[in-house]
């Protein structure tokens, strides 16, 4: 059985706040044991969501705070405007305070990073903590970082990257030999910027044959290695570039079944199908990014998630919280850098 | 009707040379009226092949080349090593010197742009030719630039790109007045590196109402934008995640539809709305990307190009030539630069 887990929710955050966020809580408690969270937001309504659901009561503790963090504020406003009253800020306070293990928000993911940094600091060694996600590929999910927090990264940055996603990969993924690589425009040794290539000889002699060298933008979607490193600019194009490109073949899907009756039939049919497919193509499916380098765990759900896409970010932070990523990462640092 | 025009292929480029390239050819002409073509390799092989097609004969010039450029060789050796002997060299000098109104090669990318320089030399105003082409959105497509030209782009080469890339959706796309916009991380302002931002300045001074300012990676296939720009190393990666996101949902489909008996015969029933999504998802359908800024048309297929694809290159670079693009780079570069 699993030993119980206390997570810190920023009930406030995200496009619909507690209806959503405190279902998601009830729908992720039905499905995995021993959860018990910190929920920062209004009081009042936060009660509300609770008392709708039988699962949630007990293993739940309400702390109230009077401000929210907008979804369209800057950063930098988040901290000097609205600061420690928020239920951002008090959530992110939760884990540096030892009183929670993972804090999850659907807030504004700039603030969100702002702010973490702030509280939680960076793990020595550790310049800049970076954006992190699953990428699923037909075998899983291939690590890959930065998906935006760093427009400008160093050769030794890129290194970290490269430690924290094989800790990941190692504790989470539960993959013995992870292998590493980085995104480049081609395979060869010779392609790209001199601050790749620099990078790419020191991950070679950390990792050795687990290193793979560089990899292509396609081998992100065909799981080509288990942790891809990038920066942030390159990382969030490519992020976006693929969901954009699954709303696209979504949207050829529905207008040419739908134009013809035997395509109408097939669907019919096919029903099932076509919905799992759906449920694959929507980006929102595997939520919850995390943002790796922290002194505590943060985990970012889309801002537009449902529930039942909550729910899934409850259960992701809960599974980070259970793992030992953040003693292998500081083990990894300390042998390497 | 259609003037004669008249258009260099090289006809030993890409994975499977001559049998390919000739078939494409006869496809093409069974399509498009009015083609010539002078055609560059081993004149035994490729007389062969002609030989097969009705259609074609008189509308055709073979010359004999020695020295084939290899898919896998360095630029620098394609030019030192196996320089003017080749097919592609001769090719594309076939344009500089006024025989042919565009030049189509399968062949070695790196080798193309490079020899293509060398030979052709970049429009007064451009400093670098752009690899382009056309992303498809649910409405059409867009212009996008470049895709792997250039690792490091300064702002006046993106400006650059800009106005080549707004003379193609001009003279080709047919638009009035299309919207031009860069690739960043974010739509505002403040986004992104300062290179882009001051790149943007630009754009919106000469571009005014047309610049729409700073899309994201979702937009490249949402058609938000008629041009994005953005420099060849973000440009390939998102080129190539975009084709790899394709190819997964595309292995997602077969494997959730062939796993149950309704998906299999919602397959049967609804066959050709399936075919017509694969061969939408199919990166090969959009064949022929180009090279914007030289003095000259240039066109790339696919290494990997069957015949139907290199026959839809040899239609693109047709069009291409009946445009007016050159000129109105020209005019366009006389104004703004």
């Amino acid at each position: 059985m699993n030993k119980l887990t206390t997570i810190a929710i920023d009930a406030m955050g995200g496009d619909f706040g507690p209806p959503v966020t405190i279902n998601g809580l009830a729908k992720a408690c039905s499905k995995v044991g021993n959860i018990h969270a910190n929920i920062y937001g209004d009081e009042k309504i936060i009660a509300q969501h609770i008392n709708k659901y039988s699962n949630l009561g007990d293993n739940t503790n309400i702390f109230h705070t009077n401000e929210v963090v907008p979804m369209d504020v800057k950063p930098i406003d988040a901290l000097r405007k609205i600061g420690k009253e928020s239920s951002m800020w008090s959530s992110i306070e939760s884990v540096s305070r030892g009183e929670s293990e993972a804090v999850l928000s659907a807030g504004n993911t700039g603030a969100l990073m702002a702010l973490s940094k702030i509280i939680l600091k960076t793990v020595s060694g550790i310049e800049r903590p970076a954006i992190t996600a699953l990428w699923p590929n037909p075998e899983g999910d291939t690590v890959v970082l930065d998906l935006g927090a760093n427009v400008d990264v160093s050769p030794n940055q890129l290194v970290q990257f490269g430690i924290m996603g094989y800790a990941y990969a190692v504790c989470v993924l539960k993959k013995d030999n992870p292998k590493v690589a980085i995104l480049n425009i081609g395979h060869e040794d010779t392609k790209g910027t001199e601050d790749l290539k620099i990078a790419s000889e020191k991950l070679s002699s950390i990792f050795k044959g687990d290193y793979i060298g560089f990899v292509e933008g396609d081998d992100l979607s065909l799981g080509k290695s288990d942790v891809i490193i990038t920066d942030g600019f390159t990382g969030n194009i490519a992020l976006k570039t693929a969901e954009g490109m699954a709303k696209l073949l979504s949207h050829y899907m529905s207008t040419i079944f739908k134009s013809s009756l035997r395509g109408k039939i097939g669907m019919i049919v096919a029903k099932n199908a076509f919905l799992s497919l759906k449920d694959k193509m929507d980006p929102r499916g595997n939520n919850g990014g995390f943002f790796l380098g922290l002194n505590g765990l943060v985990i970012k759900s889309h801002g537009g998630a449902d529930a039942t896409s909550f729910a899934k970010a409850i259960e992701f932070s809960i599974n980070l919280a259970r793992s030992n990523i953040s003693n292998k990462i500081e083990d990894l640092i300390g042998e390497n850098i």
